[in-house]
């Protein structure tokens, strides 16, 4: 068109690349947080829909219906009443800030603490979105070390000493205790305990990312840090994105108001969308335990064929700690396999996974390691998935054997 | 506590005041942009929320469903056709960008196009929250002229001129041709066709918001600027905010993909809301029409109300222009009255407008203004609401006089 206007003198400078065009899901899909369709509570969520828009439906007329920029006042309840049955303490509701995702919630912690030039610290394989956003900041990103019980107090106390010779106070400790993203251990008690008097003494605040912590298989699983004693200094992180639907951006921080008053005036979004608050908010409060019961039952199952799949197509090549519960599977492939390079071959032929890399403090640190989603693909797609992925890694790293 | 933790030694430096605790909605409710408790569809919605579940509820396990990070394919169909039949073009699917409100349409906007030290330029008085975004991102902010029919194309081109004799290229125009916040007017299409050929002719963008555009009560009103030959450099914004409900926090923006492209790679959230996607998509499928006669039934009554309330109580101290839709009444009282500290003895009594100052490119211009939403209060507190404003002014700066 002779008519066409060229926006590119006016786009500003220093952005991202942009977008590449939407082309679909992979056929294996194992990438991001994705969900089971099947675990979708279809019915209930449209009993809820059509009880709670009856009840409450007209004061979507407002902004943030009738209970404030902190979130639904049903929604905030229900988490209020559900972290103190289940993850061992007791908010209050305005203590509590429903975001858009438990993404939205790291976002506006990370803005309320981070300015250029600041440090912080997170585990070394961690959650790809927040060591992006920290950094995004211009902070320090400083790694700690993990094994199979979570954070290495050793390690933490390190940084924290090298900080301090330094004389660097980090802001604070990113950590995912509970199921751990990628690698999907729990971190016990005792380790708990350690982590929050170190952190402590140091005078560094703890973010607690609980997103997976409804998904663990085994009843026995600890209290979250907030909960226990001495943990004033943790802001507390969860997400019904896991164990409901991404696709509803449903998450919140908990914290208290010095903080989240200073998050709350960030958070210039007019609300985070109130349909879905309600929906969950009905939802929830009747089902919660049933839903999480059936949803458990079935990420169990896929956890048990992919680790099955994994152990019959890679063997002795692929290395791993069965998962405690969650939706991910974190693997070390031998070092001579490249996981970017893998990635690339996979997704020309319709697998997809993420690299370690992306997931990891130091990237080159997990340049052979990748973690696999399984709640997404049915379970003969995560058989063929698998195998697929295998074939490919083989013919292009010679692993595994053939 | 003994054990408290004071967070203030680890919060960032240069951020905004924290927010103050939410303490409900006056009772004379006159701000921002809430909508009619009663204009909510509630029986609509009931139904297109069980259609659309058991239709499509499953792929809520995935981010984003199964239409990508654009947002629903529905929903964006259903854009592309109101936007063609009602606006006067044609987009494509892949031309629209689904945003948490069109408040955040224009947030990516900002930060896709401006850097600190660029030029933007909007009508005097215009949008709080975009004038905020203009400033926030350190780019210089110009106002031009607006008279009832809009923007003044001498004043434009006296910018423009000045702009170019600095060797500045603003980067774009923001305007609100059809029912302008705060002002309520509708640019003709002569104007229109004015402020497209100067700002192509300076190489400027138009960034233009239509969120009001639904609202209009006669039913000739001009097409949109972008369905205007010679208009591929603007940039089209819209909401469901104004004409359904804000809390469902769903806009939209429509752009080339050379610009798409990278608002997209700054939209880092997970994707917009589904839910309220796919209930708003099947909704308005079948009840645009109807619903958006209601509402504007609704609204021209209380438009009614509001005026004969301000010209009774107010008499010839407020001067305004008679709203041809949308939800707002500009005031303007005599110079002596100070609408900011007007706000705060009306807020002590009930009574929250918003004051001129924020609504206005430079503050001191607008500091006997008013804007007043008659959308949110019934019809016997628009009345009792007004009488009660004007009793306060009247006692504080003595006009109106008793």
């Amino acid at each position: 068109m002779s008519d066409a206007f060229d926006y590119s003198n006016l786009i500003a400078t220093g952005l991202p690349a942009p977008a590449a065009k939407w082309t679909g899901f992979a056929k294996y899909n194992f990438i991001g947080g994705h969900n089971d369709p099947e675990g979708i509570p279809v019915e209930g969520l449209v009993a809820s829909a059509e009880r709670v828009l009856k009840r409450r439906g007209q004061s979507l007329a407002t902004y943030n219906t009738d209970g404030g920029p902190l979130g639904d006042i049903e929604l905030r309840q229900f988490l209020a009443d559900k972290l103190q049955q289940y993850r061992g303490f007791t908010p209050s509701v305005d203590e509590i800030l429903i975001t858009s995702g438990s993404n939205h919630a790291l976002t506006l912690i990370c803005d309320s603490l981070l300015n250029a030039g600041d440090t912080a610290i997170a585990e070394e394989y961690s959650y790809a979105g927040m060591l992006g956003r920290i950094r995004g900041s211009g902070a320090e990103l400083l790694g700690v070390k993990l094994d199979n019980e979570g954070i290495r107090p050793d390690s933490l106390k390190s940084v924290l000493e090298d900080c301090r010779s330094r004389d660097v106070t980090p802001k604070f400790l990113f950590t995912i205790p509970t199921i751990q993203n990628p690698t999907s251990t729990v971190m016990p008690v005792h380790r708990r305990r350690e982590i929050l008097d170190l952190t402590r003494e140091y005078g560094v605040a703890v973010v607690e990312d609980e997103c997976y912590a409804d998904l663990m298989w085994d009843e026995t699983w600890p209290d979250s840090m907030r909960a226990m004693s001495r943990s004033e200094h943790v802001i507390h992180v969860g997400s019904f994105s896991k164990y409901l639907s991404p696709a509803l951006r449903l998450g919140y921080v908990v914290a208290p108001w010095q903080l989240l008053s200073q998050m709350l005036a960030l958070k210039n979004d007019g609300g985070t969308s109130a349909l879905s608050q309600m929906v969950v908010a009905d939802f929830m409060r009747e089902h919660y335990d049933d839903h999480v019961a059936s949803m458990n039952t079935r990420l169990e199952r896929k956890r048990d064929v992919l680790v099955e799949a994994v152990r019959e197509a890679f063997g002795d090549s692929a290395k791993y700690e069965i998962p405690a519960g969650g939706i991910y599977l974190w693997l070390k492939l031998p070092d001579s396999v490249d996981t970017l390079l893998l990635e690339r071959h996979a997704l020309a032929e319709g697998v997809a996974f993420n690299p370690g890399s992306q997931w990891s403090v130091d990237p080159d640190n997990a340049r052979s390691h990748l973690r696999l989603c399984f709640a997404n693909p049915d379970e003969s797609t995560i058989r063929e998935g698998v195998a697929k992925l295998a074939q490919i890694c083989s013919r292009e790293f010679g692993l595994p054997a053939t």
